[in-house]
């Protein structure tokens, strides 16, 4: 990425093993990110770009001398955090702090929006996936390095439970997944706040028992209005904007908790007086995937949850900037990378 | 209270029963509350005042006819929100937002600080003591009324446990409450912020294991050096002020929890794009003082926790003004009200 709007595709150095703990993983599948489109929208032109992509699964093809449990060959997911998986946070589960851990695309590390990537902590970073190259469950599997396990994050710091009502906020690939996960946590009431019909109706598929496409004060309104005057005792925050938050803020229950999982696009947030009268719990924050990863892959293998839905549109390696182009337009919801022919 | 620094003990109309589920209650102790400081150091002038006090114990001298588990002559503590103790949200322990609740001294119901008051929804609202009016214990059981069940809550929503690490902002009652609180539920480090010597010497012998007396940026790296540079799981934040927010969000660990209970003197809170990567938490809010004497009081009957030690002074009532101007002065840490020797 050059600039807002400006994504071009072109060759850089072939990944090679640099450090013991790296692995080299073909990729097979890739995505854009709402994330992605926030840079999209407003990076200011820069001469040498950027890598792009935190998403991808892939087959290694090379490994370090201290990867033992991967092979060449080994069709693996990456999460959107690079970590060992070892040190203090990861073993409470919080491995986007990992001590010795990292983003793609930034300091030398390769984005996931490529032909291959250099894995740094390969051994704890890497989930094998017991599927084949040509499996129809790559799109699902693919939503394990992001989407899906945000989605799941927002949903359990927020305390999701079949005794809790939930409002998820947003109508996007993540907010579709975060339904999926309150339904999945047993949630029996989930109001889905988006305005985009076929959205909506994926999340209706997904789990959502109400939609509200209204926004700002209309919205906060029709979800008090559904739940007797009083709001959800869970929000799940997918957008990352501050009327979102607002809207967060004004749908949650007293004694209930907003959970945020979407970039915040502010620096402050209203939690004054009133909040404070009213036991409101803000939480969240950028979520730990790997943490989560061992627990939803049986979901999707078993055929239970099929997160991977929320992928309307793929594009070519080489058509990357076309993707990028249609899910800001908002003609897609969520665009899925492929190698392009030449490359296979 | 007439306004800012005026504070006046005046005859008013003696309580009675209004409604079946009044009780009146003679006070046997109140108290200032450090909330009580932020009205006394700001308050327009105003012609009528208002009535002050929301924490006391006392004795039963009247009940309606719809209060049947109270008894003239019964020694009881009020916490410092009224309510019904059975509606759904009393229910969920959350009695600061109880659907027949209130605050004392509002909208026609007594003040605490007083000879006596109308106690609506006494059979939820007041808790039997199996004291005598002469206990020694009576300033411990005081503070179930406030400060130890706000401390209290604080540690709870934090999530305090014998893993946590914990840092205490505020070296008032309500700080020194949560040490006591900390401590109660396990935590084997705690490091208290206050800068008042007499204060966290009484920390420490609550429980604190390191006291900082430093502040802002200065306090913050104190406490990061004493934490290997991490900062501590859950933070105690019992001040309400936007720098002491700020120092919380400072010493709080990755992954990590701030809890508030000092009523907001801000709207918005700094919780933006870093907080986010760093999975921060923020709650706490209003304690429901109510949903946790049950549970404290064994403790402070049997000895093994002493809150009245907060109380470093003690006025009659005739002299309640004496009391705040000695609390909002720092003379004194936290100040009983005792019924004057006319009255008695």
């Amino acid at each position: 990425m050059y600039g807002a709007g400006n994504v071009r595709v072109e060759n850089v150095p072939d990944p090679k093993i640099q450090q013991p703990t790296d692995a080299v993983v073909r990729v097979l599948r890739a995505c854009v990110c709402g994330s992605d489109l926030w840079p999209y929208g407003s990076m200011p032109a820069t001469e040498h770009g950027v890598r792009m992509g935190h998403e991808f699964l892939g087959v290694v093809e090379d490994t370090g001398a201290d990867v033992p449990g991967l092979h060449r060959g080994d069709l693996v997911v990456a999460p959107f955090v690079w970590s060992d998986n070892t040190c203090d946070f990861c073993a409470e589960g919080l491995h986007t702090s990992c001590r010795h851990g990292g983003l793609w695309a930034r300091d030398g590390i390769d984005g996931g929006q490529g032909e291959a990537v250099r894995v740094p902590q390969a051994q704890g970073t890497l989930v094998k996936l017991p599927v084949a190259e040509d499996s129809a469950l790559l799109p699902s599997l693919l939503t394990l390095s992001d989407v899906l396990c945000t989605g799941h994050h927002c949903a359990v710091t927020a305390g999701v439970n079949p005794r809790t009502t939930v409002t998820v906020i947003g109508d996007g690939a993540v907010g579709l997944s975060a339904v999926i996960s309150a339904k999945r946590l047993g949630a029996e009431r989930i109001i889905l706040m988006g305005r985009h019909k076929d959205r909506t109706d994926l999340g209706l598929d997904f789990g959502a028992t109400d939609i509200v496409s209204e926004r700002g004060e209309e919205g906060i309104e029709r979800v008090r209005e559904l739940t007797g005057g009083d709001g959800t005792h869970t929000v799940l925050e997918c957008v990352g904007t501050l009327p979102a938050l607002q809207t967060s803020l004004g749908v949650v229950r007293a004694g209930g908790t907003v959970s945020r999982v979407g970039a915040p696009q502010y620096g402050e947030v209203p939690l004054g007086f009133p909040e404070f009268m009213n036991n409101i719990t803000l939480t969240g924050g950028v979520a730990p995937a790997r943490a989560y990863i061992e627990e939803l892959l049986p979901d999707i293998l078993e055929g239970r949850i099929q997160p991977g839905r929320v992928f309307d549109r793929t594009v070519g390696l080489g058509d990357t900037s076309e993707g990028y182009r249609a899910m800001a337009a908002r003609e897609a919801l969520k665009v899925l990378v492929t190698p392009d022919p030449l490359t296979l």
